[in-house]
Parts: structure tokens; sequence; C-alpha cells
């Protein structure tokens, strides 16, 4: 059953990226967001908690607004930087809130199947993982609609919740911008830049011990 | 390019279970393992860092060691669990670490690529959340192999440290067994065992506003 099917995961997960700069603004058709959407719920979550929410968000005004945040916190950590580095940011996109179609809002709510959520009681960022499980899980299936997804991670949780009317315990974990895109860069944006490289496998990799 | 392959991922995607009790022992192909640890590493992360590690663990007597250190555990959860959830937790299988071929345990290096992570300074757990996109794309491509995946979660993080001999600051985020299985069970453990129920997608989407 397999064989068949491995290049196309593959290539899926080699081809994906984090876009900026190549979305086109195009509609995004309903049953491709029906089925990104359901990836991400079909991800496997700590004692099926499945904790996640998708707020998504096509009003202007609102991606207007976290946009304008963004620019604020991208201007704070431009300020922590100096030389080289300072001057290597400045030409590097962080977002493509207001390029792209919409957005998709992943929460995390650690309610959801307290108080005895199996596999949670050691580990308390269990649930916060599996949001993040579903996060992929959208991400790849995106992909493979020929949509492209970019993570904005400049921003401070606590403006989001207020600005999407977040109820109190639901925490933000992820702004993805969302659209069809004009391609894929087949090497990351970072690496692009010269900001940083990929590390080869050989790096990461051990045996029984670290 | 794309409508060719959205079966195959998503039909990955919809397929891929928590293995608890299904792992044959039978060794993993050189190959396979190669790919799917690749695929992991293939993940997006904040900033480029790449803050992951994966300690391939095929040593029988540290997952004898962290088998016994899960059941414990185990009985920790079992004891804060009263009536029909006590009684319903007693048949759940947690962990196949025996059973299973081999563990990976992924890890979080959060000085990897610092000071100045890009895309981190207003979320510090942003470098975690890039851990658990590796994790997805390696459950995944062990799916596409014919590879179980289970995510034990049962444990103590001091524990795995010690075991494992993980440098002081090296976070282990996930154990996973992985293995060949007899095959895929259509749905979820906790659902079979009458645990938890899954959600239907549209409980989990918003629109604009939560």
């Amino acid at each position: 059953m397999t064989s068949l099917s491995e290049p196309r995961l593959y290539e899926t997960i080699h081809r994906r990226r984090d876009v900026r700069a190549q979305f086109t603004g195009d509609p995004i058709p309903t049953e491709a967001l029906e089925r990104v959407l359901g990836a991400a719920h079909a991800a496997p979550s700590v004692g099926l908690s499945q904790p996640w929410d998708f707020i998504v968000v096509q009003d202007r005004a609102i991606r207007q607004a976290f946009h304008d945040h963004v620019q604020a916190e991208r201007s704070v950590f431009a300020a922590s930087l100096e030389g080289a580095r300072a001057a290597l940011f400045r030409d590097i996109k962080v977002e493509g809130v207001l390029d792209s179609t919409l957005s998709v809002v992943v929460t995390y709510d650690a309610e959801r199947g307290s108080p005895d959520v199996l596999g949670r009681h050691a580990i308390a960022d269990a649930g916060l993982y599996s949001v993040c499980l579903a996060i992929e899980n959208l991400w790849l299936a995106a992909t493979a609609e020929g949509l492209g997804v970019g993570w904005a991670s400049f921003y401070r949780e606590d403006f989001v919740a207020e600005l999407i009317g977040l109820p109190r315990g639901i925490r933000p974990v992820a702004w993805l911008c969302l659209g069809p895109v004009s391609h894929l860069e087949p090497r990351p944006d970072l690496e692009r830049y010269g900001w940083r490289s990929r590390m080869a496998l050989a790096d990461v990799v051990h045996h029984d011990r670290w």
C-alpha cells in the first residue's frame, strides 16, 4: 500500500516553505480550505483531547491591525541586532498578512478534556505539543493544495487574544497566513538571505545516548 | 502538480494512528529510518533554528528502564481516577516501548541559533513549537513507510534526560516508539475504548473572531 504513496508525501514535506513574498491574494476554494482544516483536525493529540481551535480570519480590518502590530514587533527585534546581522535583517520580509488570502489563527485550550487528560499528568506542555502537530498537518495539506503558509510570529499573545476575542484561558499558538502562491522557493528564505544555513541530518542524529 | 498528490498525503494523514499494541518488533530498513528522520529534519523552524535532535534508542536496557518508569507513572495517573474512569483506564495500554523495534527521543535545544533567533523574541515557546512540527513530519513519514509510531508521554523529563545523557539545557519533548506494525486500527484507541470521542470539525472552526 505504501510504496506508491511515499514519494508524494515526501515531495510535499520537502517542497513545503514558510512563505512571505509569494502570495497572490487569489481566492481559496471552499472545499480546499475544508480539506486543509480537516487535515489539521485529524492530528494526534494527547489523550485524544483535540485541544485546538481554528479561527479563519478574512476581515481586512483585523488583518490590518495584526499587520501593524507585527511591523512594530519587527522594529523591536531589529533594535536588538548589531552590525552585519542588523544589515541582513533589514531586507528580510517577516510576514505576508495582507498579501495572503486569509489568516488562520490556531489556539490551545488547556481545559478541553480536563481534568483527566490521559498522558498529560507528568508533562504540562503535552497539550501544546498536540496543537503544533495539527499545525504541521495543516501546512502540508495546504502545500499539497498548491497553497502557501507563512507563520507570522512577531507578535504578543495578549494582543492577538484581544484582537480576535479569545476567551480567557485560550492561548494563541500560531498566526498562519494562507493562500495561493506564485511559486514555492526551492530554498528557505533565511538560507537565501544568508541568515542561517540548514544543518546536515547527521549533525542532529544520535544513537542510544546523546 | 498537486491534484495527483492530494489523496496520498490525505490518506496518510487520516490513516496515521498513535500505536500501542500493534508493533511486531521486526527490523526497520536502514534507508526507511533515514527517510523518516530526514522528513523530520525538513520541518519548518522558527528562524531556521532547527532546534531538534533525534536520539535513536535501540539499547534494550535503556528501553527496559524507560518502560519500568512509564509503568510507575501509569500507576500515578491511575490513582488520580475514580469510578468508571478508573475502570476504563485499567484496560488501556499506554505504551509499546518493548514491543516496538526502537525508540526515537526528540529533544529541544533553546540555545541553537541564539541569541538572535528570528521570530522568537516575543514568543519564547516558538522553538518548542518547531520541534513538534518535526515530530509530525516523522510520524507521517513513518506511516507512509508502513511503520507505526506511539508517543509515550507517561514520564518525567528529568528521568529521560538522565537516562540518555542529555546535556543540561536540552529538553526531551517526545519519546516515540517506532517500528513495523501488524496493522493500523481504523479508529483511535481512546475512541475504541470509550475514553473520549473525536469532535466534529465544525466544533473547532470559527470565523474572524472566536
